[in-house]
């Protein structure tokens, strides 16, 4: 085990009906003045926009908003914030409040850094610069997914440049609070239950693939909350109102990208890499494209290192093991996985995420652009290994 | 799955040398002047109080010190340090630094939370009086048990009622930070780790035994964390200088009492309550105890409530169970149960940890006087099924 530090002061308050309190939870941490940060129209259409905007009102706070957030946010719309937080009256700081997922909070996170700095946010995303301070943000999570509600991290898409990049400063930008409703999530579209299901997992995978030895307490944390996921993701798709099941998921989501998964680990995140690359330049679901390079990357580095492939085969997905060789062990494993994501509805492969003709010397050509080479821990991996993974996912 | 609010703000420092750090973090945490609370010799003996001093000057801080913590921390010394609190000069307000073990940080919180009261810090115990503030305490930890490091849980005992009291106030009494190297438990008598690792395994039964639904994430962690202990004790027992099992049994012990095994539980704390009254008349190691206690405490309620006790056996002791009655299942748990603590060299009964002759009036007396009845949760426990379970220790 490496020598680590862990600290998470988020504040989550889970549950029904939390999400009423958001006003009284704004005021505790401080908020005089508010910039609510939402997406698109399901915010608005279910109401829970107004009953976060009453909560406020009641508390006796002043708000503004900034819709529109998409998918894989864009550096476009955080410049819009940072300009609209300078033209904010300035008798107080600005607390942002983020309604929504992944992709709402790490726009809120982006805004909370850049506009306490003097320069473009866009330095901290690409190492020019480091935080020394940023606003506050809140939480009303919608999405159970990213696990951007306890994280430290924000992943940004520049349009200009093409870039897809993720910012960790676990001291600035983790959440002061998060309000996790799980009845909240009743109405997400299945297939991005599905592909938040994924993240989640590949998350908790990103720390489980590591060579730092005497990791056992992490792994069978690791090895817990998959397991719960892979029993609460069926009942979820089926029942998409099942209380349990929507806050074990919610709740698991968290847990998977706090940093309690990898806590003294050396860990990999070459996949997010090769996948970040994929929906920079084809826009698709984070999540769905994880399913789709997660068994490529987990089939490649298996070959040289087999162990912890072996380990989550038998101990999470249950595969017999006496008597057996690593490698028939691991291609269950991977079989099981790829068979697990594929009942949520997820993609396989890249035709199945609707690339037909992917552009690979592109993709290899990006991913160490911007990642430099080798990437990745668990197994270093330089252009003949991260072209062979992409070949893996035709 | 009930709501919750969860918040583990401690900055916890983790792994070889961290020690050394103590003076930059109490700086870090708003120190200048410093009580350092202590045990017995050993602290002094190895040099630790020593480093710990030096690091202190080495950041410019003063610091005062409060020895002599015995276990099962008593009221006398508790008002020895708010008194002497109260005649460090108050130029600036004191910072706790507890080096030792759960009745050192024990001490230190109820001194932290006693200095900011006029009344006697012992109202907070008895619930006469809320804590509104308290010093901020920081932990250089040397025994993993007590979990005292992350929790916002303290004990006391008052020799002169002879209650033995747990208070509970995550908002007030979470260490700002708590520094834990391995290294430090090294030398600690086996008995010792032993009864901490018991102590750390009933943290987590005391949640886990619950009646309250959906918890299937919560269930997995605590079972995850349970099989990390089984698997890491022996060779901490075998091998005392085994750094990643020390640090595996150290963290389990700090993830038992955080809270995260037990977000939306109700939760159960009978076997605590009853050992609670065990070690305040005989003075016993409370792990100990506890390894008495739980299994006769188990054994009783699992006959009107079996469910998580088969869960138990079936997940975290590999119980085969197919085609066998319930109550098979559950006895041969306990029984696993008891072999892993006694083969850590633990009690099994009354006699073993040195009671001849249990005043088991007493025993129910006390307990009901001080807690009420029933007590309990997971099953509701009136005197007759106290005394049955205190029966069972014989």
């Amino acid at each position: 085990m490496e020598n680590f530090t862990f600290c998470s002061p988020t504040e989550f308050v889970f549950g029904r009906d939390t999400e009423k309190e958001v006003g009284q939870l704004c005021c505790k941490h401080g908020a005089s003045r508010v910039l609510i940060i939402y997406g698109g129209g399901s915010v608005v259409r279910s109401g829970l926009l107004q009953r976060v905007e009453q909560s406020l009102t009641t508390a006796g706070l002043s708000y503004e908003t900034l819709g529109g957030v998409k998918p894989n946010p864009e550096d476009g719309l955080v410049r819009e914030g940072i300009r609209k937080i300078q033209n904010m009256s300035a008798s107080a700081p600005v607390f942002l409040l983020a309604v929504g997922g992944g992709s709402v909070i790490d726009t809120a996170k982006a805004i909370a850094c850049g506009a306490c700095y003097d320069g473009d946010f866009w330095d901290f995303y690409i190492g020019k610069a480091k935080i020394q301070r940023a606003l506050p943000v809140g939480v009303v999570l919608t999405i159970p997914a990213a696990g951007s509600e306890g994280s430290g991290n924000s992943v940004i898409t520049n349009t200009a440049t093409g870039q897809k990049i993720s910012l960790r400063s676990p001291e600035h930008l983790r959440p002061v609070f998060s309000i996790m409703n799980p009845e909240l999530t009743y109405t997400l579209p299945p297939y991005q239950t599905a592909s938040g299901i994924c993240d989640m997992m590949v998350h908790i995978f990103e720390r489980y693939f590591t060579n730092t030895p005497e990791t056992n307490i992490t792994d069978h944390l690791a090895e817990g909350v998959l397991r719960s996921i892979i029993e609460q993701a069926p009942l979820v798709m089926q029942h998409p109102q099942d209380y349990g099941a929507r806050a074990n998921i919610m709740w698991a989501g968290m847990l998977a990208h706090n940093g309690l998964c990898g806590t003294g680990h050396v860990e990999d995140w070459a996949s997010h890499f090769m996948e970040h690359e994929l929906s920079a330049l084809y826009g698709v679901t984070h999540g769905a494209g994880l399913a789709v390079v997660f068994p490529a990357w987990l089939t490649v580095v298996s070959r040289s290192n087999p162990k912890k492939a072996v380990q989550l085969a038998v101990r999470v997905f249950d595969v017999p093991y006496e008597g057996r060789h690593e490698q028939e062990i691991i291609a269950e494993g991977i079989a099981r996985l790829r068979h697990f994501w594929t009942s949520l509805g997820l993609p396989s492969n890249m035709r199945e995420l609707g690339i037909t003709d992917p552009d690979i010397d592109l993709l290899v050509h990006n991913l160490h652009e911007t990642k430099g080479e080798p990437i990745g821990n668990y197994v270093r991996l330089d252009r003949i290994l991260t072209r062979e993974i992409y070949d893996h996912t035709r």
